[in-house]
């Protein structure tokens, strides 16, 4: 086991009819609120008129902030901004999957500072403080609800960057299961991969056999969030898969798997990151297209990790290591293609010709994350086992 | 699943050479220090050097209180809570274990209150203050390190009662497994034996199967613990089975595994903390001792989740439900007994005889935990299965 620091401070409140509490949740950290969501669902399934609701009887003034998209931009968070500091309000309120919570902590950070936003996205500058933030989470997948971490795409150039601090980690999150019951099984399936491709990116990281118990956490919460996935595309409206599967995803990216792996390197995200950047595609269905493909890549150097993977997920009994690999690599794909997450560029409507203009995207971001053994070459391989 | 709320705010600090850290961590709290310790044992492995080093390095004032002994007493802390005042101490440092650690919340709030210190522990007040509490942890068992409990012995009727509040969760713990090298393979056996019951007595609480997640993690963490037991009894030095271990250790009872299993009764702790009130023994090795019986007395109700504990942890096959939870129960008392820890009253040195005193002494207990189906009747007949 590596060396590690964990500090999670985010309470979490959890479970149904737990959206009454959100009110009083705010008041603690101030008594002006922008609320922050997205296209407007929240207005259909009743979320909305629940939030208000517990926000004015907590005596918490609301101003409000809509229309974030599935990938958010830059330019619409400055405009968050804006509101924000017209208004002075001394709180952010995100309700929403991680588009919204990812554009409430960037509009939390440009509320307090003077300089380019954009700025903290390529590390040029530490964020140093920003508005207390808290959410109400309706999509379960980022697990941003309880991590310090957010993802912001600029139009310009299409890069889509993060940043990660303390002072953006969420105060409370609520977390009520029945707000997953109208998420479509198209993106209940993307949650689903978003969650597990977290984890494995730190599994996989890890070095071989070192952290036996990060190992059996990993293994464990991702068979739990498979069989999950396949009773709520059977029942959207199953109460226990539902919150079984949104707590799994909060656990499965909230530092808990990844603390005493070492340096989590995470470049199939940052190659995803660079898909959803230039195409039209969600996040989830862009990291089932290119996880198999980076396992493909990384196999050699990690065989026995991930034949343990192969066995203790999909039961994989072959005693040759790099059969065991491959048929993992394979098991994972078919589970993805059940589950109606693509498995290649094309079933992605991606151009497979448009390799080179996705590396040359995806290796700016590694030069921002240090990971230097990512060149353009390397990205192009991987992507060609994405075909 | 049921509701919850999560919150552990505590920072840990992990791996070899972390405890030149605490110096710093506890600057950030205060600057005049009551470093609460043991027997002396930290003085003889080096660990003692290390933190005065580093409180001093941080200009961090020193006031010593030694002697905490295993199940510690209220008489001992009060005469802490008088030093903690007359030295104005702002900020208390636990070097130790389980009783270590206790003793420093118990002084924690004991410092900044009026009331009598037991009014606490019999729950006649509420803890609305306390200095914070740090820790450099030395024994992984009780998890205390990272959660808001305490528990101690009054002399006066041998009553062993705990505390509870956020006031005493510590702000930041360091946790250097190499501070474990020098436990003997008695209490390495005993810490296990109390993660393990720890997490058993939220996984059995539990109803049937309606928690996953959580089974999922305490099957995962007490295969690792007992796996990390046995290299441990064979080489003390092994640094990935002590890190492994002190990492479970902690993960086993700061409430992650019992996130959303409804309330935990513990009658297991309830009843051992009798014997140790009672009697010259440690508290792993009551809980050994008391597990198997309480099993064994509340198999009928629980007999779905008993077999599966017997299937996933012991492999057992048997397709009859009752047969395969007996053969559960004896696989663990089997392994307790591998490992060195007791498993019957006889074999703690506990009068078969003293039944009665016992189940008296525990039903006062489950009168202020509010465990009402736990009467001097029902303690008794499980405190027979102990023979």
């Amino acid at each position: 086991m590596q060396n590690f620091i964990f500090e999670n401070p985010t309470k979490i409140v959890f479970g149904e009819g737990t959206i009454a509490t959100i009110g009083s949740e705010t008041r603690r950290f101030g008594t002006k609120v922008l609320l922050v969501y997205g296209g407007g669902s929240i207005k259909q399934n009743r979320i909305y008129d629940q939030v208000v609701a517990s926000l004015r009887a907590a005596e918490v003034e609301i101003v409000e902030f809509s229309g974030v998209q599935p990938n958010p931009v830059l330019s619409h968070a400055q405009r968050g901004v804006e509101i924000a500091r017209r208004e002075k309000v001394d709180v952010i309120l995100a309700v929403g999957g991680g588009s919204v919570i990812d554009t409430a902590k960037t509009i939390a950070v440009g509320a307090v500072t003077n300089r380019d936003l954009w700025d903290f996205f390529t590390r040029a500058a530490m964020i140093e403080a920003a508005l207390p933030v808290l959410t109400v989470l309706t999509v379960a997948a980022s697990a941003s609800e309880m991590n310090p971490a957010a993802v912001i795409t600029r139009e310009e150039g299409s890069q889509k960057f993060s940043i990660r601090s303390p002072h953006i980690q969420p105060k409370t999150s609520v977390l009520d299961p029945t707000t997953l019951y109208t998420l479509s099984a198209t993106y209940s399936a993307y949650s689903s991969v978003d969650a597990i491709t977290h984890m494995l990116e730190g599994y996989f990281n890890n070095e071989e056999v070192n952290s036996p118990l990060q190992d059996t956490l990993v293994e464990g919460i991702t068979r739990v969030i498979m069989e999950s996935t396949a009773v709520i595309l059977d029942n959207p409206t199953d109460y226990k898969a539902r919150a079984t599967m949104m707590w799994s995803a909060t656990l499965a990216f909230n530092g808990l798997t990844t603390a005493g792996v070492g340096k989590v390197e995470l470049p199939v995200h940052m190659i995803e990151h660079s898909l959803s950047a230039l195409y039209d595609i969600a996040h989830g269905a862009g990291l089932s297209i290119i996880l198999p493909g980076w396992m493909r890549y990384a196999a050699d150097g990690k065989q026995a990790k991930m034949a343990r993977f192969a066995r203790r997920i999909f039961g994989v009994v072959d005693i040759d290591e790099g059969q065991a690999v491959m048929k993992g690599i394979e098991g994972l794909k078919y589970w993805f293609a059940s589950i109606g997450s693509p498995t290649s560029l094309g079933e992605g409507n991606i151009p497979e010709n448009d390799i080179d203009r996705i590396a040359a995207n995806a290796s700016v971001l590694a030069g921002v994350w240090g990971l230097e053994a990512y060149t353009k070459d390397v990205i192009r391989r991987i992507l060609r086992f994405c075909i």
